[in-house]
């Protein structure tokens, strides 16, 4: 069987990440897709499940998972921590399920360096104006808050250049088929493929 | 303007290679792309048209262009030369054209030396029994014809693991979408985008 492939996603926030994700995985059954749980030290909220929104654990659990080597990344965010368990995910992949990791630039450097035949991928608003639409859409926020919504956006855009693909979000639909074409594009490179057709190969060439 | 990317495209006859390079030009107007089209010294045939089926050439000149280095490779089967030509190719690339280029394994390989950014596809059939039933489908052959398409075949297969992509036509229509996917992913790449959303970047990191 082939390997699944880790891919990991960022963007800044507005550009419809996290939409593109779940409408990928509820339009695409016939591949075996999850989207990553991470661990956290953090208390979990109302209407969060454990498993689900994330892995919620005891700081001690934690630490000690740090020290084993068992998180792919993690930081600290006052005084939480935030991590990727490496065991989860190989397991996964190994299972020929696809991965996908919602994760910032920072995030995304980590896991690069440690998972090389991980593939990364980017998502863009088409536009600063649009951006602002949306990060405004609530219209409950102060003029502050959206400028620093927009810098912090900005920042996270300014690396668009270490991902391997780029999508823009401008219209959601030709988005989603952009996401599509290149899960199953990767899915037909030729290592995979001879994998997953290794007897029809052999008897091919016997 | 991003450029275009060469797509090499083998497989044993009998695979359907020709048919989804039709198929894939033909419902893709959105995209700019072309056929390759070779040179040959060998007469024109009956509802061949020059400049489509092959530029027709004399042979002085096939030997001149050879000479001046303009073929990015070149055979000589029975006498006649045929053979590709870089400056069409790279004309067409640099307009962001996607070129195709149906040729066999040991093409490919001269190709992929002088154009190292060229991406290639290998079309497999489903099955031995499938492609025999293809290459018999005339019944008009002799089992010795078929015997011997039959090794060629396996010959030409064996090269499969050369190759960045292995689509396996066994649905004509399954295959198409496979093709599709890669042409649409291959354009999603960070380059590719970057170079044609390049105004769109500078403007969102202003």
């Amino acid at each position: 069987m082939a390997q699944g492939t880790l891919y990991i996603v960022s963007a800044p926030s507005g550009a419809g990440k996290s939409s593109l994700i779940s409408a990928l995985l509820e339009s695409n059954p016939t591949y075996a897709m999850k989207v990553s749980v991470s661990h956290t030290t953090r208390d979990i909220r109302p209407g969060e499940q454990d498993g689900v929104h994330y892995h919620f654990v005891e700081k001690e659990h934690f630490e000690a998972l740090i020290e084993k080597g068992e998180f792919l990344e993690y930081a600290e965010v006052f005084g939480n921590y935030y991590g990727t368990s490496r065991v989860w995910i190989e397991d996964n992949l190994k299972k020929g399920i696809d991965i996908f990791l919602d994760i910032d630039w920072q995030g995304a450097q980590q896991i690069r360096a440690q998972m090389p035949l991980a593939k990364s991928i980017f998502i863009l608003p088409p536009s600063n104006g649009e951006l602002e639409r949306r990060l405004n859409s609530r219209g409950q926020d102060s003029e502050e808050v959206i400028a620093k919504r927009m810098s912090e956006a900005k920042s996270e855009i300014s690396h668009y250049d270490e991902y391997d693909y780029l999508i823009i979000n401008d219209d959601f639909d030709s988005a989603l088929m952009d996401f599509k074409a290149i899960i199953r594009a990767e899915r037909l490179k030729q290592d995979k493929q001879a994998d997953k057709y290794n007897g029809m190969l052999t008897a091919l060439l016997s």
